[in-house]
């Protein structure tokens, strides 16, 4: 199910790939590029006046958000910025909410001090104080495994596997996760995480993985650029049910400096062929 | 039991860390910071003449080699290709024989291709087919996870688990694995796999992984100037029973850019404070 005649009806431009576009461009680019879903940023969001006027925005595009950027970052090196922590995300959810957006994605944060498992065990426990807001609220909480070469500084969170360890201690409906391809590829487990995630994969997101790799942050690459397999990920999770929108988010300086609507004829083309043929 | 009055009878420099140094130099280094062993990289022994010659120096330097750097890089574009790759490991091998050194590491190669197994399969079949010259010339493979970061470039296998999984094919007196704490600690399913490993590893290394990380692959710390905890790595493998010596590998331009000695005299320091208490 591709959807659409021209097969972009599940295309989210994850709001990262523009980096430079304000929200309000961001969302006249999709509409003049025929794309239908678009996933914002917080900072981006709050640089247009908030949750409620950014919704307003995308909502007259004729937009639907796919997922709001991001939740997390729970690890703190006192309880006191811990707390902190969990009331910003759970003000996260209240924006979410406000975008009619029901997806809130988690990068869970990095090392705090030398203790990996303090370090994890405050994003379970930061997980746990934020569902009741993300319920209340109606909104999921997508905990996105990244990439290992960023657990000591974005993310202690770094395989699928261990995002369905906790997400399968609270209710299917709330808590899931987020299946980046370019943090997963590497995984020899994720194809049977992939299977187990099941009804959990709230958020699907692709871009490539360069080789060699240009930079830590700031390297991924367009699909079609690199090495992973858009056909066996896009197949793999299709197979758990997934029928929602499909985002590709390009953290690459390179890409930035181009003109935005250069970019999304690219990304169009490239999702066409690589990845909706497989939805 | 951390040997000797000073703690250091099990620390061997691995010769990438003082990259720009020959065999020779490295030896006299060696000797000079009262290290008795050293971990040689096939670069520097052909500069030096060929294993017999390296050999001698540093058997006439007193030092024992820890382990012989390395072979694998199994994965290939075509069948010949993986044929030549085969050939060249079984010659390491026989170098490895020559030195007097009892393990080769295995940093089995990247992707070949668009098919991650594929080439993981290249790489099983690599090492199964270098067992009879491993086994002849009485030397053990040690295969060495690299982290993720490396998946493309370096090493298909990128877990301890994985590592083993392929080892538990072969015996383990010819067949293991190779754990640097650089490549493996951000990994939750470590410790169990440590455990796992049992007598089948047959080398510890240790450096550090800085925050931010500097640089993919020449950005690696001098042990305590980053976030891995070397007590619990060092206790975890020492109750497997190993007690071999233990590498200290940095690939770090700005520490190959230091006086070759300065370097040796605050890895010992390091060492003695973080690693050596803990064997």
């Amino acid at each position: 199910m591709t959807g659409g005649a021209d097969g972009l009806s599940r295309l989210s431009l994850n709001q990262k790939t523009t980096e430079l576009w304000s929200v309000e461009e961001a969302a006249a680019g999709c509409v003049r590029a025929g794309i239908g879903w678009i996933g914002l940023w917080r900072e981006q969001v709050r640089a247009a006046g908030g949750a409620e006027a950014a919704g307003r925005i995308v909502r007259e595009a004729g937009l639907r958000v796919s997922s709001y950027c991001r939740g997390g970052f729970f690890t703190a090196d006192s309880d006191e910025g811990w707390r902190q922590a969990v009331d910003e995300n759970r003000r996260v959810t209240e924006e979410s909410a406000a975008l009619d957006c029901d997806t809130v994605i988690l990068v869970c944060g990095g090392m705090r001090g030398s203790d990996l498992d303090v370090s994890r065990r405050q994003v379970e426990e930061g997980i746990a104080a934020t569902v009741p807001a993300a319920a209340a609220n109606g909104v999921r909480l997508a905990i996105e495994p990244l990439h290992p070469m960023f657990c000591a500084d974005r993310s202690v969170i770094v395989s699928l596997r261990q995002s369905l360890d906790i997400a399968e201690q609270f209710p299917a409906e709330t808590v899931g996760v987020a299946v980046d391809v370019f943090h997963l590829w590497w995984d020899p487990q994720v194809w049977e995480q992939i299977e187990r995630a099941g009804k959990r994969i709230f958020s699907y997101q692709v871009c490539d993985w360069l080789d060699p790799l240009p930079d830590v942050l700031l390297g991924r690459g367009m699909m079609g650029d690199g090495v992973i397999d858009f056909r066996r990920f896009t197949e793999a999770v299709t197979a758990t049910g997934y029928t929602g929108p499909v985002e590709v988010e390009i953290f690459n300086q390179k890409i930035w400096n181009q003109p935005g609507n250069q970019v999304l004829t690219k990304m169009k083309t490239r999702y066409q062929s690589l990845v909706a043929p497989y939805l």
